[in-house]
């Protein structure tokens, strides 16, 4: 049996202001700190050995890896950074307050933002100072390649090249490998690998800092995955996340 | 102009231990952790932007690369870690005192066993619970590649395999390299760039946690290398390198 796992990134400081972040490198709150150590915890004392980690280029990401493999003492693993795993760019929404968006367009219009599985939000003009085409971890993608503004139909088709390129090789081969990573990218691998539709996939929350343990047979189908950790403390973190963007 | 970054671990447990610490995974005092800080002010004032960092598969390395590549904020670097970028392996004096040490074999002899550049220390046994073949970060290994004591002639041969296969390379190629690592592999590569006699390269003191410049032309040869920073407190960390392991 194979097993993976996925670890959204822990509380960052535009969750905690409650902004749209998208590729926005924003840091860590000591909140998202504390979460990560517990990520850690969790996974240490269930016994998890990995062979690979991934994540994206964003620090949110990276930190949460980081201080997860350092409680593990697996802080010696190879790491594999990819923009392809990289959260949902929410394009010219990036930056904005949602409850404020949510005041301005009203919850139904902001919610179909947040939650459209190909509706994309509306795109930053390539002047935008918020275009990330001029940051040197980018440069070597080709201009279509930097997004303007993702739907999740977008970030999946941006996200299953790297798994089915980086990852799946590697669980074949039996490595057994950790994704730390965002909301959406996240979401994608869920939606790929359990079949969800692209409405019930809008319901999906994965809460911040709590790890995914998918078990895979052989063909990488899942037999069943579950979250680590106390279930009502779960219960209520993906209720939190539910709640986002709403103006009350 | 080709430049490299040379950065040795900021103090962990055992060099205030005054233990020799080798091949085991001791963390970072919070001296070290400031000590990597101050290393990524000091880059992040020069200036300084990297494409790939290197580091060894122990945590003060790796630890001192992560903090300094977070304050340089590049974070998003992609890291290659490698058992051969690992402190030279102390065999049966892993653990010691220095200075108990000393004490027992006397000044010269530690000398001797700190300093030739081709007479090991005396080795451990196989069976030995400080053996790390057991662990799985060294699994990918061949017996006889497991280190059980090394001269710094050891530490060199397995050091310049990864210099020529997986630095020089992404020089050649314009990539501007960090490695973070120890004592000796960073005193190895010193001695291979410098062309230092072995009899020089034993009095050369690298210290912990300063970045160290090296200007390279196209060919690799070095132009010219200095420190980062006040350079009458790089006197002082180079000369409190140097009196470890006295016993006075």
């Amino acid at each position: 049996m194979i097993k993976l796992v996925l670890l959204r990134h822990g509380e960052s400081e535009w969750n905690l202001a409650n902004k749209f972040t998208g590729w926005k490198d924003v840091d860590l709150t000591p909140n998202g700190v504390a979460q990560a150590n517990s990520a850690g915890q969790l996974l240490a004392e269930a016994g998890f050995q990995f062979d690979q980690a991934h994540t994206s280029v964003l620090k949110r990401a990276i930190k949460t890896l980081n201080i997860t493999l350092e409680v593990m003492d697996q802080l010696w693993l190879p790491v594999t950074r990819s923009w392809r795993l990289n959260e949902r760019h929410y394009g010219a929404l990036q930056g904005l307050n949602k409850a404020e968006t949510a005041e301005k367009y009203g919850d139904d219009q902001v919610h179909i933002w947040r939650r459209s599985y190909d509706i994309p939000p509306p795109k930053l003009d390539w002047d935008d100072e918020r275009n990330i085409a001029g940051d040197r971890r980018y440069a070597h993608l080709d201009k279509e390649q930097i997004p303007l503004g993702e739907c999740l139909k977008d970030t999946v088709e941006r996200v299953l090249p790297y798994w089915h390129q980086n990852i799946v090789p590697d669980l074949k081969a039996g490595k057994r490998i950790v994704i730390a990573a965002h909301g959406n990218s996240l979401r994608s691998l869920v939606q790929y690998l359990d079949q969800v539709s692209k409405e019930e996939i809008l319901k999906l929350n994965i809460p911040t800092g709590v790890p995914l343990v998918y078990e895979l047979d052989d063909d990488l189908t899942p037999i069943k995955s579950y979250y680590l950790g106390n279930q009502d403390e779960l219960a209520e973190a993906m209720n939190a996340v539910a709640n986002q963007g709403k103006s009350q």
